[in-house]
């Protein structure tokens, strides 16, 4: 029997977001005594919450999240589990040796989700600032393996260095980078990945809703 | 060999909504030469392009997108073809005696798309005014049937009856309505739809990025 588990954090009006992009909020617009009908309006950044980088966050001519093919963000997935029943530390690296472990889920084409278990610091104050990241080498390292989806639980792949989103976001590498998922620990190594972005016209990114589906015949 | 088919229309800046609904906008908000790396800010209706429906819509104590369970946007589906190779005219009346004919795959729990052709007019000025309607009655006879999902390439079940939207999202009968679909002239009678609406705390709907996957074994 095939389940459903949600990958996605919950989307709350004016909830933090990345320092210095635009803010989240949802407001009442229309109401049942207004119009007979509710309906809301949302404010977001195209990287609030759980959400998905397309090259062009980093690249003027790379490939925006409208014009990537739509097999890139559904299909065959596998869970790489840094930290098992447990967390990494905050500003914790994580380089070539650690990743090397787990060569054999870096093949071409492959959808990963990296657990680093930082999801349990969502909403608190260094859920921005001080998460796990990835080394420059394991950046070039995971470039070179041309996988097609890099999923993290945390918000960036590093904190400070702008360069490995650049590494990763390379259209020579073409990898898809989503960001800020929840719940790795209940996935099991092999699961189906859905999460696409909205059709957002020549967009760097989008919210999605990221969820995975288990035990479902492949 | 598996396919996916887009059935939704994209999103573009101050492309029209619904009347009187907030508007949609994209603008960019940090570039490559502001801050080293593109973000856009969105600011859209939850019912903006290809969308979905809960029944917080129309009913204050309604299910809203994020309580609703994952299951009930993803699975198998069915193409009902109101106008096969062409378009029902201007808000023609869709009655039980239309229905009936496909009364098969009004089953409990099924996800059937209702093509009507009229996903061409996108973009013109009767897109929202002069659609094709369900009536009452056959509002009525769908909700009977317990159908989880109700799709429709037309931008609201009724032109003129907002009580056509209550019997159908009427917690009772507790159907999902995706709106605005595109596209659905590329489906066989037969499918995997997936429709997730993003994790909208509360929220009355939520915007959606609709595929079918085609043609995998299920």
């Amino acid at each position: 029997m095939a389940r459903f588990i949600d990958l996605t954090h919950a989307l709350a009006d004016a909830q933090p977001g990345y320092p210095g992009d635009p803010e989240f909020h949802i407001r009442r617009f229309h109401t049942l005594a207004s119009a007979g009908f509710n309906v809301a309006e949302i404010t977001a950044s195209t990287h609030q919450g759980t959400h998905l980088d397309a090259p062009y966050h980093f690249f003027d001519d790379g490939a925006t999240v409208d014009s990537i093919p739509l097999d890139r963000f559904c299909g065959e997935a596998s869970l790489v589990d840094l930290a098992p029943h447990g967390a990494l530390a905050p500003r914790t690296g994580i380089g070539i040796a650690t990743l090397e472990k787990h060569a054999d889920a870096f093949v071409p084409g492959a959808r990963i989700l990296l657990r680093t278990g930082w999801d349990r610091r969502w909403h608190h104050a260094d859920f921005f600032t001080d998460h796990p990241s990835l080394t420059l080498d394991a950046a070039h390292w995971i470039a070179s393996r041309r996988i097609a989806l890099l999923g993290l639980d945390t918000p960036s792949p590093s904190v400070e260095d702008l360069e490995v989103h650049r590494i990763l976001l390379d259209p020579a590498a073409q990898i898809v980078i989503v960001e800020s998922l929840a719940n790795l620990e209940q996935l099991p190594p092999r699961f189906t990945f859905i999460g696409f972005p909205l059709r957002l016209d020549g967009c760097d990114g989008s919210p999605i809703r990221a969820v995975a589906l288990c035990g479902e015949a492949r």
